[in-house]
């Protein structure tokens, strides 16, 4: 997949705020955190605070990460609240004391956290977040898609972002800064462009081949063994044994080396992700009015997630876009090259920008 | 739906084996168990040893059954071996107690258990009862679909069952012994017929019509009335909430109203369902053979589970069966009038007598 961003054209400059530019960290220099907090692990990172602006372009290369911290999950649909807001304040304290900063250094947080999908999961994690810091600390909760566009877009909310991992979803913000989403309810509610909707599809295939109801497939033999199991029959207690949805997404490699080798059940399954993942992306262009009036107005589709990573002959990512671009030829995709969480950095320094300059400070 | 019952017209007969006909227990009366082992409730009933033949009619009406309990969930990939395995055994000695039966009086014990997919689960299972009961009784386990196509066609085991609850499979005997099932894996092996499968497709709708994806549906309306929300946002939290598949499977009822109202995607989703559910059960009729050589021959399908009962105008199970006709005109539906318990108590006998007879006893 061809990789473009635009945002190294002109379009978006990053520069220390409050001209601390020093190499070595200041204790009281100010400083953001971006937090990342998806399903499996929770990234926060501590960054200088820096001035993000559309009008010229000076990134730091690399970008300022001064300190980096990981821990578990803190989706408090998966492990509970008091877990979450657990994982969340360790993680944080854990970043800024990696890097060497003191907690009253920290000017504002941005946490882009999956399982953010309503206003009242917004408001209860930043209630847990106004306990942790003082008041004058800004405080900025996403759901974890908008940190991955930011990660695309170095901070700027402009555009779509695609997520293919485990589950699946689309994000997106126009230029005056409407926002809109599409997919992203998990497998009960159909996210079936995901890793685990594939996997999901071609374990079902296995069980229809198997007991007559649907055509043979290479995926047979390729995910058996891939399992260590000798019969089809046994998928039915392995898929109980463990209802992890990454577990099971953890098969679409197997699913795409059999579409490579030219199965049509595992094709025509990819085909049908790639489909999926396409309507996903143009529902959210489509409420946004992100391709303009003439239908040909250019914006980034930001990719991120392991299904769409292009490590393989079946590019399901490249796919995607090719589809895109037949009804909107102005999409143009881009490949992150800061993680998440670095997203989640640049966007709270974005934020944290237009509250000031709206308060007439800078 | 019009039921038929074949079994009522001198193919099988019920009779007391070992001539204890008066209608008082007598506590050393030889008996058989029959146990029904779902995901939500495990229902055991304790009967005499009848005697069952295919060669003519005398169907005790009621049939005796001396005593019944019911306990939890007994599927061991639902609630681990030690619970499942102390349900059973805690509901079987209380339908023994209940019908005023000695434990030494047990001939035989029938389990259609869920979960039983591989001969592992049954050996499993099989030790358990081995170590409740001495060494004479005879133990039978089976897919808790066996009991229930034993529940309509009174103990004989010829024909296919289907069962639509929250789960879907189908199962099937040829008069020669020979058997074979299709789908029954759960939601992530693709049971889209089942009742979990039409709700999770109703909401996936919502979702759909909500965020851009797909066409308005009254189902919107309907689906949140019903759970007291507000939006479909809501949807993802409540479906994260509890991943009670029996949950999800509740709002059938809700699809089918929006299906009797014109709703077009209501009705694509009980149509789609009911080509699975008819798919599912010619693919166990093609593997046994059960429609004969020129495709015409007679066979039952008995039809178990909420979303086959016929109290709606929109019939599925009616609408499964006018589909299978088409392909099998032999085919013909039988509605059990007992329940699943009372099928394995029978097969029990049944598997019981044949043993006798294969050893010349009787």
């Amino acid at each position: 997949m061809s990789t473009t961003n635009n945002f190294q054209n002109g379009e978006v400059s990053i520069d220390r705020f409050d001209l601390h530019l020093g190499s070595e960290c200041n204790e009281e220099e100010p400083v953001v955190l971006g937090v990342d907090g998806g399903t499996t692990s929770t990234i926060c990172v501590c960054m200088p605070l820096l001035r993000i602006s559309n009008s010229h372009n000076h990134l730091p290369d690399p970008l300022p990460v001064l300190g980096r911290a990981i821990a578990g999950c803190s989706n408090h649909n998966s492990v509970g609240e008091t877990l979450a807001r657990d994982t969340l304040e360790q993680v944080m304290m854990e970043a800024l004391s990696t890097s060497g900063s003191k907690k009253s250094a920290v000017q504002a947080v941005c946490l882009g956290v999956s399982g953010v999908n309503h206003p009242n999961d917004q408001e209860r994690i930043l209630n847990w977040l106004r306990e942790i810091f003082p008041r004058h600390v800004k405080l900025y909760v996403q759901n974890d898609a908008v940190a991955a566009l930011a990660s695309g877009s170095m901070g700027k909310l402009h555009g779509c972002v695609l997520i293919a991992g485990t589950g699946s979803i689309a994000y997106g913000f126009s230029e005056d800064g409407k926002e809109a989403r599409a997919a992203g309810g998990g497998p009960v509610l159909g996210d079936w462009g995901s890793g685990y909707g594939i996997a999901a599809q071609a374990l079902t295939s296995v069980i229809r081949a198997h007991d007559g109801r649907g055509p043979h497939t290479m995926l047979t033999n390729s995910i058996l063994k891939s399992l260590s199991l000798s019969s089809p029959d046994e998928l039915i207690g392995w898929t109980y044994a463990d209802p992890s949805w990454a577990r099971i997404a953890a098969l679409v490699p197997v699913v795409v080396t059999c579409a490579e080798d030219g199965d049509d059940v595992a094709n025509q399954i990819l085909n049908d992700a790639v489909e999926e993942l396409a309507l996903t992306v143009k529902a959210v262009v489509h409420k946004l009015g992100l391709c303009g009036q003439d239908g040909s107005g250019e914006f980034p589709v930001v990719l991120v997630g392991g299904v769409l990573i292009p490590n393989k002959n079946w590019d399901i990512g490249q796919k995607v876009v090719d589809r895109l671009i037949k009804t909107y030829p102005g999409a143009f995709p881009v490949l992150p090259k800061v993680e998440p969480a670095v997203g989640a950095a640049l966007l709270g320094c974005n934020f944290y920008m237009k509250e000031k300059e709206r308060n007439g400070v800078i």
